[in-house]
């Protein structure tokens, strides 16, 4: 059962909201779709997108500014909601960076989160196979990308299952979550204490683990002024692992940028050239 | 006295939230601006932005999508607050139509709104003489645009004052106002029940009075969608005082679209080209 909550004509396409129940998570999710104009039963890549902290399935939607170019290229563009919502777990609400709006896209194996933060079974499969089965979707050729905790996330659903996504970038995002203040404290929660299990959930970790899985390589963007960048993003850390694993990378700092929307709306455009680029190579 | 709230990079400019004490309204007053990327010391032209019913300085810079246009154009956006804040007026707050983030860009006549409710005055000379005062402005090529109560907003100030504006486009305005509901209680609120005061802020009323103000020609976007079309918008009224008045208007209907950023950011870059081009005319 899928219930359209909206649908918004943009850009000669639809802008629609929708909720589900997910079985994975074991309650209702939001997540958002922009249907790009195409000719009918026309089959149309996807491309996934991972918000950060705090965002919901409207975030991206309504600041990125991506619908132009996914209407000009074709994609389907998808957003599913940070994490589970409503889960009734004591202190989900409590902290920003933990729980309800920073599900951080893993598994959880600790109680009390394990039930319901399953955000990378839900990503990998519920969500892409509802996409897939409800919609003009063609699997063959799905991407994914997002922004900071998002970033993170991208990374890592795409070094996990790499024959889930043929093109990977992110914006400013948490390049090795067990080396930072944000990760350590969302892993130690819904991990626990093992470092090993961190390891899996790391993409510098995982990086280095690999030899080229991202051959058409990959794009990331950083600003310069983003507060963050130091302490808890990271990047240098990625690049190091990209060149154990001789792993392709474009990663642009950008003077002046920070952690925001504007930051990512200004280099939207080439983030969508390079998924449609990737896509149709 | 300028406060700087906010500054982030975007598209080679800077997106800038200020606040600042507003002599006209007598209380503090934010607005936005985008600095497109220039030439230091190049004078460059400005656009106003007017917003809706409960939209802040914020709500056009995060959602309509307009940075990407007016840095490739050069042109610096302007977007102030919908309405005076905390000013303490009993019942200001208690409807989203009327008191704060509904001043519907006029000069209350009536009170306890008379006293703040001065967004007309604050618009047209205060914030703009702030703008061209502080800031690389070329005040011979400033135009406005708008959004429903904006969009009425940018039509009835250029109408005015049409030496301050040298283009205006609209976005699904409220093009009549003493003829609908949303106008029918502002206008009684803040102008009292004198008709002839209504007409000397209705877009249509006042186009009907004039011959050919803008030669130059109008752009209207509105969606056949738009649930307000037919009982707050009335497009029709606009249209005929247009035919009146001898004024070049060009009136978009789309199929499908509704009233909010959705279908806006699917036409800025058809708005700013407008505006660039009359303004370089």
């Amino acid at each position: 059962m899928l219930d359209i909550v909206s649908e918004h004509r943009c850009f000669g396409g639809v802008q629609a909201f929708y909720r589900h129940d997910a079985e994975t998570i074991g309650l209702p999710m939001n997540f958002s779709v922009f249907h790009p104009p195409v000719e009918s039963r026309k089959l149309v890549p996807v491309l996934f997108y991972l918000a950060g902290l705090t965002c919901t399935e409207e975030t991206f939607m309504i600041k990125a500014g991506a619908q132009r170019w996914a209407a000009q290229h074709g994609i389907m563009l998808v957003a599913p909601d940070t994490s589970p919502r409503n889960t009734g777990i004591e202190g989900a609400d409590k902290d920003w960076d933990l729980g309800h709006g920073a599900g951080f896209y893993l598994d959880a194996t600790q109680g009390p989160w394990s039930r319901h933060f399953r955000m990378e079974s839900y990503v990998v499969h519920e969500l892409r196979e509802l996409i897939v089965r409800e919609f003009n979707a063609n699997e063959k050729r799905i991407g994914i990308f997002g922004h900071s905790m998002g970033g993170h996330g991208a990374l890592v659903l795409a070094l996990r299952h790499p024959d889930r996504y043929c093109s990977v970038s992110a914006f400013a995002p948490i390049c090795s979550p067990m080396r930072a203040p944000w990760g350590q404290k969302a892993f130690s929660h819904y991990l626990g204490s093992d470092q090993a299990a961190w390891a899996q959930y790391d993409a510098s970790e995982l990086m280095k683990q690999r030899s080229t899985p991202f051959p058409e390589g990959l794009l990331i963007d950083q600003g310069l002024q983003d507060k963050f960048l130091q302490e808890q993003l990271l990047p240098v850390e990625f690049e190091r692992a990209c060149i154990e694993a001789r792993q392709p990378l474009t990663l642009r700092l950008h003077e002046g940028y920070d952690h925001g929307y504007y930051f990512i709306s200004s280099f939207m455009q080439d983030h969508m050239q390079f998924h449609h680029g990737v896509m149709n190579a």
